[in-house]
């Protein structure tokens, strides 16, 4: 059986890599086993389980031997972050590397955990008023060109088509990094008057920004996104606007991902090419690590300007369109595994895992499959009738114990086993991911269909705020206040976050990163109460800042 | 008011327009009225009314005035087809023009036709066995040369990126135009025993392929499609899961879309290049001639054996696996415009409507307003509640009248009107699309929701059938039988399609292509019994074609 060998994280043998950090970090922690290695048994794929199982005769049952193994070995999280979630990505398989340096294929787990974010945010896009629509993803590179910030922001990073259907284009074309010249092109053909106001629409799409420095679904050369664009008549509905949207991510970051973003508005160094405001939500990584989750800018009339879209007003005068532009990217998928991951794995909030509960069946005698599997095929009905996302792993070709490991290490909220036992006594065992072993499980549970589901949606709420609450005690003790650059340097330099009062100069913020490698990531929206002192210059400030390196 | 006209047809004359060919046609039927013509009133807007009003006096009700008119006129169909088609899509705000040559804006109306086919489509993908997932759509070139007939036919079509993040790239890359070749590349890397079989995924995405003669929709230089691809352990199930894609597609074409398709296989010369056979469905637009709307491949070994995609049978050999691909695009989108569509715009199957019924409350006096609006507001909300998507057009900017002829435009299946007698009666007058005038109006019908609630659905699911049958009628009134090379021609000469035996070569079937502008369509499905003749060669053949002129 040694030809089947499934070996997802040779994947990165393989292919090209992403960049040369990545690539030597790699190299450093491959396993460079012979693939095709005979005897590499379930013991070793169960080598290093985190439940301390209570129920050990499960891990060697199974109709089949174990035919191999994937090469389930996770760099623990502690040990080296960067490396762990290479490999979580690897092994869970998320997302795998293209052939083109620094692109990523989404595999359908990963794409699974994409879609439960476009679900949310689309309906809730639509309930606020925005319209979907597609605009083509090749720009004149004039369009670039014209708004003067924009350009000087993503010039380096552009990816020009200039051949096209054999021939030497007359005008290079960029593919969109973003789209806000073409939707402001479009713009000026569809907005008359103030009653054509406020225009607000959203595309679903693909973007490329020639990175050098990439990490898979962090960032990426191509990746995918939405960009929510809008017209308003005038600076405060645009402002309105953009807080709404940054309001929506927030939200969304909260209770589907359960992470505890930090929003807030960007200093003017760290705003958008183009932008007047730029606000954003911040999320603190495993790694205590910012990233940077979502924005949403008010572009004032900068691109209106540049563009010249016009509208008449209700004076029958002509004025420029006070504009918005937010996005979120495949990059969440990023920041959802390196904020709820552990050593075993993944971890899902149970309102993003693609597979909500999964279902073990355990038998030891042929005997026994028939009556065990019935049972877990109709909890599987059952759950799945109720809404749920089920999976039954029926497969004789893995041990149970295997398969525990196996789904723990993809985030699987909960697990179901059920053996002969459980059948002749008509209950379940249940056991939480993000509780690890007897901890979290509980037996007994009715296999009774009223009190089985609704034990199982509690389970989900439970973990689904758990997770939450977790994040939120693991960010609020890594967030050190402080009132002097030293007091940052230190809190730096322990890979917290510092916060506080900032009314320096942009050449004071530049000379932090420098020195600390920690940039400004918002000046958040919760402010405490009184005066303050800026922590570098000592005169009055209005706001803190907060301070971290960031991905 | 001059101010406040809107006058979306001005757009094709903004931007740069599609080809040479539509070009030539745009400028011809332009209206190159002043765009802020005084007077421009709300009569000339309803100059070409469809439907022989019964209740004239709700053409001239309404509280303000007209504020113009968008330019309204649609070339009659039966006097320019391809004229009458842009209208449409100009008109109804389908799409637009994109800055680059052969680009198209998908405006929000036009995409929500797109989300319509997309959330019937990606149940039933998911339903048989399919995942979602997200390939890089840039391509090393040396990937699309491997295919030695891929690469024939779509170098032609390349766009070709050469230079990424300032620098010229060593390695041109393509933007896809298909996703066969990275598609292999990735399937070496998790395909390695018959146990990784099948592996059934799907992606939605944007292509690029550089068309020289674009039409919105129908063909554009980029447009969304999905596109499924499958490995397989043997023909057979390369050739069932081909076969079962098409049959998907075809009953979403029947009953969704009410387009009554002629599927079947294409001949050698049509198959898609890479291919061993094309299976594919055919509709016949409004003009007759025929549209490709959405195509299925059996691939055999051809992708597999150029990127050397291989598995380990259960024998413990090493075999190169069975491959499919399929797609449905955009151009279905202009599939829908030109099969429904009459002189007054667009026609849409209630299945794929974007809003699927219109309420236009029509008052004459103050005191009438607020009865007739509230009794409008609790109609639409008792529709929304059941499901139905439901646009309350209330603005008092226009007069009911102008409102019935641009929802008519726009194609929604029903209206209901509701006026101060019908509020006092307490109930409300419906109107169906697809039946102009008198006959397709009835009074009285009662606004107690579960009254009005089934009333509606049956009239829906009525439109949605008669639309359908109405398309088959056209369809089979418009295939002529033939048996010889004179009668095809003159069926083609008709504008007809012609069915009829054929085992002639390639070099025929190109014969006919030249002479004619008439294609092999397919080899239907369906196929007639008994023995028959060629009717180019009158040796034997097993099987009818269908011979058409298509876009």
């Amino acid at each position: 059986m040694v030809s089947s060998l499934r070996l997802p994280a040779l994947t990165s043998l393989i292919s090209p890599s992403f960049t040369r950090r990545s690539t030597v970090s790699l190299r450093r922690r491959l396993h460079l086993r012979p693939p095709l290695a005979a005897g590499f048994s379930a013991q070793s794929a169960a080598s290093s389980p985190t439940e301390t199982e209570d129920r050990v005769d499960s891990k060697k049952s199974g109709r089949v031997q174990d035919r191999g193994s994937t090469d389930r070995v996770i760099t623990p999280r502690s040990q080296d972050f960067n490396a762990w979630y290479i490999d979580v990505i690897a092994n869970a398989e998320l997302a795998d590397y293209g052939p083109v340096r620094g692109t990523m294929v989404i595999r359908p787990y990963g794409y699974a955990m994409w879609e439960a974010i476009q679900d949310y945010l689309n309906v809730k896009f639509k309930e606020t008023g925005h319209s979907n629509m597609y605009f083509p993803q090749f720009i004149p590179y004039s369009f670039i060109e014209k708004e003067a910030s924009h350009v000087e922001g993503f010039s380096p990073e552009l990816a020009l088509v200039t051949i096209g259907g054999g021939k030497e284009l007359e005008e290079k074309l960029v593919v969109r990094p973003t789209s806000e010249t073409i939707v402001n092109h479009m713009f000026t053909q569809w907005i008359h008057s103030y009653r054509d106001l406020p225009l607000m629409i959203n595309q679903w799409a693909n973007v490329t920004r020639w990175e050098m420095r990439t990490k898979p679904f962090v960032r990426t050369l191509e990746f995918l996104w939405q960009e929510g664009h809008t017209a308003h008549a005038t600076l405060e509905e645009a402002e309105k606007e953009a807080l709404q949207m940054i309001d929506v991510y927030t939200k969304f970051a909260y209770e589907q991902a359960a992470i505890p973003v930090i929003a807030g508005r960007k200093s003017k160094v760290e705003t958008f090419a183009g932008a007047d405001k730029t606000y954003t939500i911040e999320a603190m990584m495993g790694d205590r690590k910012a990233l940077q989750a979502g924005t949403s800018h008010n572009l004032g009339q900068n691109f209106s300007r540049a563009f010249g879209t016009q509208f008449t007003d209700e004076n029958g005068l002509r004025q420029h369109v006070w504009q918005t532009s937010w996005a979120i990217s495949t990059r969440f998928v990023g920041g959802i595994i390196m904020t709820h991951g552990d050593d075993a794995g993944l971890m899902l909030p149970p309102r993003i895992a693609p597979i909500q509960v999964v279902i073990v069946p355990i038998w030891k005698k042929v005997d026994e499959k028939t009556g065990v599997l019935d049972a877990a095929s109709s909890v599987a009905e059952t759950l799945k009738n109720a809404g749920l996302k089920v999976k039954l792993d029926d497969t004789d070709q893995r041990t149970p114990g295997w398969k525990f490991n196996f789904w723990e290490m993809k985030g699987v909220p909960l697990r179901i086993e059920i053996g002969p036992r459980d059948v002749s006594s008509g209950s379940v065992v249940i056991s939480r991911r993000d509780i690890p072993g007897k901890q979290g499980k509980v037996f007994g549970i009715s296999m009774e269909p009223s009190i089985l589901e609704a034990y199982v949606k509690d389970r989900l709420d439970e973990i689904q705020s758990s997770l939450l609450q977790r994040a939120i005690s693991f960010r609020d003790s890594n967030i050190v206040d402080v009132s002097s650059y030293e007091e940052l340097k230190e809190a730096i330099s322990l890979g917290k976050w510092a916060r506080g009062p900032w009314s320096a100069s942009d050449a004071d913020e530049l000379r932090i990163k420098e020195e600390t490698g920690a940039t400004i990531r918002c000046f958040p929206f919760e402010q405490p109460q009184g005066t303050k002192a800026c922590l570098m210059t000592g005169k009055p400030a209005d706001e803190v800042a907060i301070f971290a390196k960031c991905y």
